[in-house]
């Protein structure tokens, strides 16, 4: 019996989400229509969705000595996600300010994070033989001894993929489910066509590889076999957060055991689910939730 | 012996400032270069500037009950602020997403407020009559009240107007000292070059009229006499807050009898001094510092 059933290595961000009022133009003063400020970050959410649906998992990441780093630990630990592998450096703590635009897919976002903030971070050796499970993203160095470890250890190694750089590549080879976005499946495969991206990774790294394509839905291949995962028809509010939800989502009914194309649906339920509230976890559902929109959908 | 040298009525701000790393793009996640977060808000800025100087100075003014009202607060009142009169109103501050871009002039500005914050607030009417002067900006609908009465009690009048409405043409026939922008003043008179619209504005309100115009420096306009006053050449690492400077350090410098010349003088140095740090207040300069810099370039 381990642990915990998942440990995430990633940024853990306080996200300032303000609501265009009009079309966004840079030069000018202008209004916002609504703000909301809340925690954010890939692997966070990902793991305030799990523990949400009754998962027991933990962050190991760094927040800085300022307001910002005690809403983002408070929030977390509100979510149920155990943030005592969170420490505390100095300097600003990782923001992000997101513009969403009503009636548009388009958001944009300015990131800031202070590098002394996560300059001594490191995975807590003790942890690798404690998690069934390691959620890593791209963003920080800790999470390539994190995978070496947890993989030693036996653990499952999910990843989400964001930016095409070193530590990726070395990072990608060590992981169980490659769960990234179009874009980084085109960009790390050269091939704009998405069926082709899915399968040239999985044929790269012979593993589970999902490339999420929001309204399009994801496709899936393992062992050969290619999976289309329609998206559930939502009107969405804010798309932000709806990867990171999908990740944890779907790293919950793995290893619940699920079969792949209920693990799949079941995912893109939840982040269908998200879109209904501003910002990464106004709207985080519920397991009931997802279960009955699952069920709902497939007895149709 | 009045209580104050000069109350504010105007918008309390908290100001995200972000300095972009890259130029800018809409539906983008970029990083930004530098961050830090301050009061800010027109009015609010140039009574800190008085503040700093050494006179009394109260605002009038609401923030919401949330981090940022009280961030707002606390640091006006660390500048010498009078903070009696801000009241807390229900829901959040206004607040300000300001994106500078290092090289560049152009500064990208969302700003959002609650209208319940700023729902009840009025000007208390034993405030009349205890001040030497008013300074308002176009914000607010308490500001016309409050011109009202300070007005009949003999106050001086300064306004700080940035947007034509129905509040502002009410307000500026009321007004000993108008303050303004070289937009406000071609978009109020219809008058593209600054000096013929700096003559139409003191043409019809036969008062004092002051164009700030950034580098270029300002044109006054007082009883048929035009005054230039060229700006101090700096190398600006923000220049956020600089009209707030002006107005605070040219209210400070008429009251205590300056002539037009030496106070016009006098708040172009000031506003000068705040471009050395980023946001409105990093580098509020203090009183000797502004006559030091005005001695200097005198002495030339």
């Amino acid at each position: 019996m381990t642990r915990f059933d998942a440990i995430g290595v990633g940024i853990a961000s306080w996200d300032l989400v303000g609501v265009t009022a009009t079309s966004p133009v840079l030069g000018q003063k202008q209004p916002l229509a609504g703000y909301t400020e809340m925690g954010g970050g890939p692997v966070a959410t990902a793991l305030a969705t799990m523990a949400r649906f009754g998962a027991q998992v933990a962050l190991v990441s760094a927040v800085g000595d300022d307001h910002y780093g005690m809403a983002i630990k408070a929030e977390l630990t509100r979510f149920g996600v155990d943030t005592s592998f969170v420490v505390t450096g100095r300097g600003s703590s990782h923001i992000a300010f997101v513009l969403a635009e009503p009636g548009s897919d388009r958001r944009t976002v300015w990131w800031y994070n202070e590098p002394t903030v996560f300059a001594d971070l490191s995975f807590p050796a003790e942890l690798a033989g404690q998690t069934r499970a390691l959620l890593i993203d791209s963003h920080l160095p800790a999470a390539l001894s994190a995978a070496r470890q947890v993989r030693a250890a036996g653990g499952r190694i999910m990843i989400d993929a964001e930016r095409v750089n070193p530590t990726v590549l070395e990072l990608l080879p060590l992981c169980d489910d490659i769960v990234v976005s179009a874009n980084f499946a085109r960009a790390v495969t050269g091939l704009s066509d998405i069926v082709m991206a899915t399968q040239a990774l999985a044929e790269r790294y012979r593993t589970l590889v999902v490339v999420t394509a929001g309204e399009a839905g994801s496709w899936a291949c393992h062992n050969g076999e290619l999976i289309h995962t329609p998206a559930f028809p939502t009107t969405p509010v804010d798309t932000t957060g709806c990867g990171d939800v999908f990740h944890g989502a779907l790293l919950f009914a793995l290893l619940r055991n699920d079969p792949l194309p209920a693990a799949l649906r079941f995912a893109s339920a939840a982040a269908a689910l998200k879109t209904r509230g501003l910002g990464g976890r106004t709207a985080l559902p519920s397991l009931a939730e997802v279960e009955a929109l699952v069920r709902t959908t497939t007895a149709q």
